[in-house]
């Protein structure tokens, strides 16, 4: 099964789960529409990937660890386009959760979506070092003092360290795919950090551009609104080219920061064509 | 040391540690203005407590679980309290989360209170059955479809299972503090969901009890809401002396439903010591 089918099928099963018996309707349809149809699940499949490269035998730790990281993402995104925050109608090319279902059922979709990444986890939970690894490397990048809501408690913050607002805004979770797909195979997970926050800084890069250079239909939501909303972007501080240049470079030095492992050669160019589809096809076109 | 003393640690650890290095300040001082000073900890007292009775030895296994639980449950109040829910001004005598430090941190305060849970559980992660059920009931508790977030969520739908509501918005974290103390000490978790359930409906009951009879200094929060929010109520449904009646029986149930262990006895008279400080002074002093 290729890491996509894979993935949305652990998805579709941890979300089955927890909504089959008993769960209120309205909170069930808000969850779904948060994790379905699918995003980019640019994470999960870091996850996937780099628990092949090491040689995975233990592939339930690694769908429970995939779907988790995904989870979380997709709770964060929830959160983040409250009115409270970005006040966003869309997301991934139809409504936000919050305006298709109500604010008290957005906050409730995207704790139930948290809860429900660290359930998955649970429910693989067994007695092995590897599932300790996991459990300590995910739940470290959603939370204080530099995961994601730390990350997004930046925005709140009078004086902002930019270097740390995209380090655990993006970068964490990033980080933490590549850690636990490692861990989860049974590699040293510590050593893949690197990869992880690479890509997670050239994701948050391209984001910037396609942001300033991206048409709404082909991202999902609306673009233009980093300026708009005054938040730190790699296109306004080094221009459109300079950000292009600096994804470039940014995921070479992933490529490079890839440890010795079975798969190495596989992942390497996975990597460099997955950045390809980072680029807004404006670009990727009048680059070519 | 006593379990209060014991709880206060384990959450003065698992907060400061979290805070320690990094996090953006405002989102640090409205998760501690959340935790501290202490609430009741009627949850992790609990979970202490039956730990105790079955004969704990993993003493770092309790503390975590029981500091888990207390953490869920002062991200549920954050949440709750938000101007979507029960747009609450105070709590345990002072501002809510919100009214101190403004809805975004409020709303990041509650996601980084529940992940901190999980990432206090990851702390003693170990190759044990143990920590594996601990983990498994107390993300239960809380999620979909029937711990405190569904629970929640019941206030969102026209047609509400009253039976439903109860259990899952308070009986699943008392259930998950008996379940998880036992099986922390490496007892039979299930034969105690019983005595956390029925507790869980009492301390439901005084709750409405409170909300009706007792005087705002005395709870820390405004009284009278209850029926001013529409919420059912135990002293609506049975008038205020079928609700203190109802409270006994639920306490004698609940103790009755203490499975055999080795402190039993000594579990059983600390639960009705505990059920006689629920009740509100004024009715207490008219009842002797």
């Amino acid at each position: 099964m290729d890491a996509g089918n894979r993935i949305e099928r652990a998805l579709q099963a941890a979300v089955a789960r927890s909504l089959a018996l008993g769960c209120p309707r309205g909170l069930a349809a808000a969850m779904h529409h948060a994790v379905f149809p699918r995003g980019a699940r640019v994470r999960p499949r870091l996850c996937v990937a780099v628990a092949t490269a090491c040689g995975e035998t233990d592939y339930a730790l690694t769908d429970a660890a995939a779907a988790a990281i995904e989870l979380l993402h997709c709770a964060s995104l929830v959160h983040d386009d409250l009115p409270c925050f970005d006040d966003a109608d869309m997301r991934r090319g139809r409504s936000s959760v919050h305006r298709a279902f109500g604010e008290p059922l957005a906050l409730l979709a995207g704790d139930a979506l948290i809860v429900l990444a660290f359930q998955t986890l649970a429910q693989v939970a067994c007695a092995s070092q590897q599932f300790a690894m996991v459990l300590r490397t995910i739940s470290g990048s959603v939370g204080v003092p530099s995961g994601i809501v730390a990350g997004q408690a930046w925005e709140c913050e009078s004086e902002v360290d930019l270097v740390r607002y995209h380090r655990a805004k993006t970068g964490a979770l990033f980080a933490a795919a590549a850690v636990a797909g490692a861990a989860a195979a049974g590699a040293d997970g510590l050593e893949w950090a690197m990869l992880g926050e690479r890509l997670g800084e050239a994701y948050q890069v391209a984001d910037d551009i396609r942001d300033a250079a991206a048409e709404p239909d082909e991202v999902g939501k609306p673009t233009g609104r980093d300026p708009l909303l005054g938040r730190p972007s790699a296109v306004l501080a080094l221009g459109l080219d300079g950000a292009v240049h600096r994804l470039h470079t940014l995921v070479a030095a992933a490529s490079e920061a890839i440890p010795p492992c079975p798969g190495g050669a596989a992942l390497r160019s996975l990597i460099l064509s997955e950045a390809k589809r980072l680029v807004p096809k404006r670009l990727a076109q009048s680059a070519a």
